[in-house]
């Protein structure tokens, strides 16, 4: 992936506070099949020095529309880009899928800055 | 701002508990597209020797219709003056924003005394 | 307030459980605009020797009926009430109030037997 | 008002199919206090030749947002302005005003070509 | 009872549109036991030429706070009040009491101007 | 069945209106297996000349708490039951019976006077 | 299939009143793929002489649990099967299937006495 | 497009019943911004001849993953197509759109063969 | 009481898991009025060398469907009693009454062997 | 049992994080009555070196379909099996049964490595 993700510096660096973003509009493909997958993706973050950019964050989603990858996978390299990107004190992803052959899955992964 | 909130002697000061103010009806406006953004504000402090007055808080909240400002900032903000003006031992902030862009945000922010 | 709560012994005094009573019919009067208030109201405990009455609990909430008072104040003094009349080991009163210019409360007050 | 809400071609004007634009976030000021009104603004309709555009009704409800007006007039008004605009062969104006007072009210109003 | 709502003229005399106002805090008292009641009282109507006030409406509904009346008979005069006030084409009463003895009763009458 | 239920005078016999009381509290007992029943029992009636006093309704239900009966039988007899006392212009018996055996049952039966 | 279900004599057979029958457990087997299916199936029926035993009803449902049978097939033939052994004045079947490849189905057949 | 979507015999072609089929994934694209739209997509129909093959109405939705059409072209596509496909005695479309801008719209086409 | 709950081996004594059973038809009588009482009773526990044999806790409640006794003597009657038959590791009882007066009611009592 | 569950390598062995599949279309046999049992049955697990493949997580939960087995093996046997297979970090199985004779239960069992 080649994520361009903006930031902005945080307005409060002092201060240790949550934002939460809500995606419930992910939708990638299935590796295998090729079928689309649909997600709740949920960022979780304390910033540091940056926050991210919700409209470039839209945008990063979207690289994954036509992109083949399994839960787990996506789940942890999302963490990885954004923690590269946005270098939070905390962040955590969870990705939640619907029904696929009668079954749902959640995964949630998460970083703290040590 | 130049936010006038009234304050009342908390009538029972030597008692930690907790007051929650809800505000399903928060309006500010986006700072880039000046369109208007949503969110329920919610304000959770356990006072010291004041509390807050809730027509002023009312008031304090509508300064904000035609403001343009960031969720970030502006959730910090609040929690800045508020807690300014009512000096409680703790307090917090959340602010549930309503979906732009096929995603919506949360932010919280929350202040002890030290 | 003359409150006539009536106690019954606690039928096992030597283990620690919890009594909740929920009343979702509290109303009151606001002291500044003589509107009614409406809430419910909540009262939670772990009994020492004695629990409270739940017929005469309903009477000594029907007493606020048409009495001012402020939210704060009105949660504490039930509180201050209940724990001198029952003589729990701890008791916690929550109050939920509904929307007043667009915004609601909620107030949660907690005594603990040192 | 002077609102200047596009439309375009009914792509199938000869089949009576009904279009619903739902609006949540809906705000206006009471006339008397000047105080903000909010509602969940519902605009059905069964186009004839032309349909509305989304994006142009958006920023017509937008002109709302600092002027006061009661909630009867209103839901007329917009009833009055769309009809005239696009034409309908019918169209339903659902206004659900959040509460004031201890009260909510819904206002709905529906036109028939004749 | 001695009910002084006011009415303000029908903006739009000409189209039967409907008008609802619902009160989830009414109270009364019983009659025959002096407890207090609770209902959600809903106020449906086609007005004619006149529509009801809505902040008189909450006064007049508030005169039945310490008021000893049935639910059959506090809905068949309320909407017998309200008819004769703003002379509706069409009105609508429904309460909707909370639970008493382990049950719950609605009460709906209807008018329709001959 | 010896049922005692009160009737008191329409207040408004003129008018056609619904009452409707609901009971989640039914219960009887399953003629074959002896085992508790439970169910919801509503009641919808447009009095003609009396209508159901409420506790004596109450009273009324609280004699099938041991009886031996089966679902449809129980449902009509109440309808009939009840229309032989308070002679309404119509009526609706409804019970919604909790599962068993991984099933759960609706009976509903009406009587429109002729 | 071999269904053996019970009826017995419909208790009140002058009245047409409605009998539902509510099973949310039903599965079968999908006759392509061998997987298992499941579906919420309902039974609304209004009796003439007879009535349909509950417990002969849940082991006619139990007989499709390995029985490989598409929706719409097994919805009418539940329905001819019914209506053959109680012959109702009319009857309803609804299964309502879980989703399979992100889709979910409805089917509703009904049978009305000429 | 070019849908290629499979049919089965109806084999209860003698009665008239209700076929609903649920899709909450799909998804198109915006034919201005280029950015994808989600919608509950949900077909109605009462077969004639034929029924629609679950697995290729599956790929037909697919099929409009990432090609830009309006709200309203597309629900009357694919009531138009799938009519074509079916020729069913009635069919009903309807699409629920995620909000955009603020609102959501639902758009509701309907065929009845003549 | 003279109850007569069976017991089985723990399948896995080693383990320290959770069992929940829900039986949301409790019934019992006040002993004051004599009329019924409706709860939610749930038993959670943690077995140590027997679990409770779910037919007989059923009929171990059903004893209590005509037996006059508190809210708060019953929950620790039923924590004694069962705990003296499964000695388990933890074992929590929670009653939640259905509304009386206005009011409903939470009772929960927990042991935890030393 | 002869479980074939494949796994896959963990993507992100270093970090501690959690997946989730639930299944509410769980069916098992009592092993007393012979009648079917359903459930949702819920794994929760962080993955060490290995992670559950869902398809053949799907088949393994089918081949309970028409087994004998109580609620309390059956969770602690899954439990056994998944963790003998993929041998997580921690493990929890969550088994929520539906009602049968008016009560349901859950079972939570849990295994953390040591």
């Amino acid at each position: 992936m080649n994520p361009e993700i903006e930031t902005f510096p945080n307005p409060k660096p002092g201060r240790k506070y949550l934002i939460t973003h809500i995606n419930p509009e992910f939708t990638s493909v299935c590796p295998i099949t090729g079928l689309p997958d649909f997600a709740t993706m949920t960022v979780k973050y304390i910033p540091d020095q940056l926050c991210l950019e919700l409209k470039s964050l839209k945008y990063y989603f979207l690289q994954f529309r036509n992109k083949g990858i399994f839960y787990e996978d996506i789940t942890n390299l999302i963490l990885d880009e954004l923690v590269a990107i946005c270098k939070p004190l905390e962040m955590e992803i969870i990705s939640e899928w619907s029904f696929r052959g009668g079954m749902r899955s959640i995964i949630e992964a998460k970083y703290i800055k040590e």
